[in-house]
């Protein structure tokens, strides 16, 4: 393998002309060079793999066509399947995109947006963290708001700041959830909450409320539990649970409802008959569960559609701070039944 | 949200100084600047949000301090397993990784390979691409051997290619996977296979054979089945290895098994009395499953190790064509049991 880029001066000596004239003819600039010798030297330039300096070209012609996008968990299946769903789109403009994973911290989405600037991407996609660090949100809000190229945020919104947003209405989603299990019978409804200073689970946790106000139930903290999104193996949650004799838990999202699945084993739990569970994002992983898992699905191809549109305004000057957002739908599937 | 960039212009006017001086502040140039006056500058850029231009700066120093790293399915739960590892070496090492995704396309591995040249980073992991293009192909294989930067394979060889790499013994791993349904006295053994023209799939293919001719079995055509690696819905794979009237199939990653196991519930067999089943990957969600999934093990973190010193070896110059090949290991979980 060479480590030398191929130069200008490469394509010189190899065709035996000067400096000057492959560069002419390499950067498109008027020449008076023959039909033969252009040939010689693009034939040249195309047999050592020489090519232009995206680099320098990037500073004069200041687009790349690449997009940065900043999600909090590359582990975390819904985030894959946006980003997949965000390629496709980016694809069919002739965008490429770039990936940064922050591992759920500020610091990260801090981290790449400053990297992705000094490459020199269009514009940038921002998942932001669920951490919650008071200094490093002020320093990020500052970034994004202080920021020389576009920055749009998706599904994770950024309290108090006003900037182009692609969103999901999780307060709907959490109200159809916990109303498909008051409308089967359950009063006693547990939730398995993201992350508490999220917005987006605040807005759950309203939709949650609000569902149960409609069947004249109150609000009980004790039938909330902070997980942290991830299938972690904390085996503390189905107890809790239990012990608080709910018959029905809605998960803030899949990955911690899977978790659950894996504790009912152990405490000889049968899903649905003994305990419903709903989650929320339906990844494909609940249909290849024993008991498909009843979810709240998010319209990630026309968010990804949205976004990416969006993106590629702000790019062209129209940054204007609208906020998208998408009403996410009830699927049924196996793992909500009838309160026994 | 500001779309301009702040400039050394922009600070100079802000504190009523010559562009000339702050310029030299900024970029730490020798200058007869007081100390108040480049205190005042130093605190002009920082209140404006300036940051030098990095574009700029690494076409002078040479370094980014970031890694590109190009994978073939982000949705892919090993691959997420191994960027999440990779990253965490990466980041001790103080570099940042920026992700490509292929969709499995040869011409993805060529676009990033470029998009990463172009953007600066230090080197490039590849997990190259599984679709069997052969122009494509050999325009990959130019591009590696005469990369401008460094290229460690990572998971994935290409034939013919003398690069550094870090690989997993393919052949070992299919070996004690079959061998291990053999010690159960299972004798059809269905093989569901990844994409046939991958080295990593002949090589669990040859492992397979191995343990088959170790009892005496005859390597059987009609037991093996191609798959994608996709956990996608082909409902024909199930049927196809009961109409064969195998008793365990040994597929040749965890994705691909999570989809027979789907299928199970539709022919009304058990998993493992009727049919035992191993995977390869040992990825987190076979855990989650009813019966968890027996699976092959890859030393995921000290391959990550690995693959980032050797990368990082290879940009201080040392990029000797070595191959590390890593010893994957068995997992027995529940869905493989002795024959009845």
């Amino acid at each position: 393998m060479s480590l030398k880029r191929t130069t200008i001066k490469d394509v010189a000596s190899y065709c035996k002309m000067s400096v000057a004239s492959v560069s002419l003819v390499l950067n498109n600039k008027p020449n008076r060079l023959s039909d033969q010798s252009k040939n010689l030297i693009l034939e040249a330039a195309k047999e050592l793999g020489y090519r232009p300096n995206q680099v320098a070209v990037s500073m004069v012609t200041k687009k790349t066509y690449t997009l940065g996008l900043i999600i909090p968990d590359i582990s975390n299946t819904f985030f894959a399947e946006i980003s997949r769903a965000l390629e496709a789109v980016a694809s069919s403009y002739g965008y490429t995109i770039i990936y940064g994973n922050t591992n759920d911290l500020v610091s990260g989405d801090i981290q790449y947006i400053h990297n992705f600037m000094d490459r020199g991407v269009d514009g940038i996609i921002l998942a932001t963290a669920s951490e919650n660090h008071f200094e490093n949100s002020t320093t990020l809000i500052n970034l994004i708001e202080n920021s020389s190229i576009p920055i749009i945020l998706i599904d994770r919104p950024i309290e108090n700041v006003l900037i182009k947003s692609v969103l999901l209405d999780h307060y709907h989603g959490a109200y159809i959830a916990v109303k498909h299990l008051l409308e089967l019978g359950h009063r006693h409804i547990g939730c398995l909450t993201g992350p508490l200073h999220l917005r987006s689970t605040r807005d759950k946790i309203k939709g949650y409320e609000k569902a149960l106000s409609e069947y004249d139930i109150p609000f009980n903290l004790e039938y909330l539990y902070e997980g942290d999104f991830r299938p972690t193996n904390d085996c503390t949650v189905l107890p809790y649970f239990l012990d608080k004799k709910v018959t029905a838990i809605f998960a803030h999202n899949d990955l911690m409802a899977l978790n659950l699945y894996k504790q009912t084993k152990d405490f000889h739990v049968s899903i649905p008959n003994d305990l419903s569970i709903i989650g929320f994002d339906n990844i494909f992983l609940g249909d290849f569960l024993d008991v498909p898992l009843t979810s709240i699905s998010q319209p990630i191809n026309e968010m990804a559609k949205v976004t990416i549109e969006e993106i590629l305004r702000s790019i062209e000057g129209d940054t204007s701070p609208q906020v998208f957002t998408f009403t996410p739908t009830l699927k049924v599937k196996s793992s909500t039944t009838i309160i026994n």
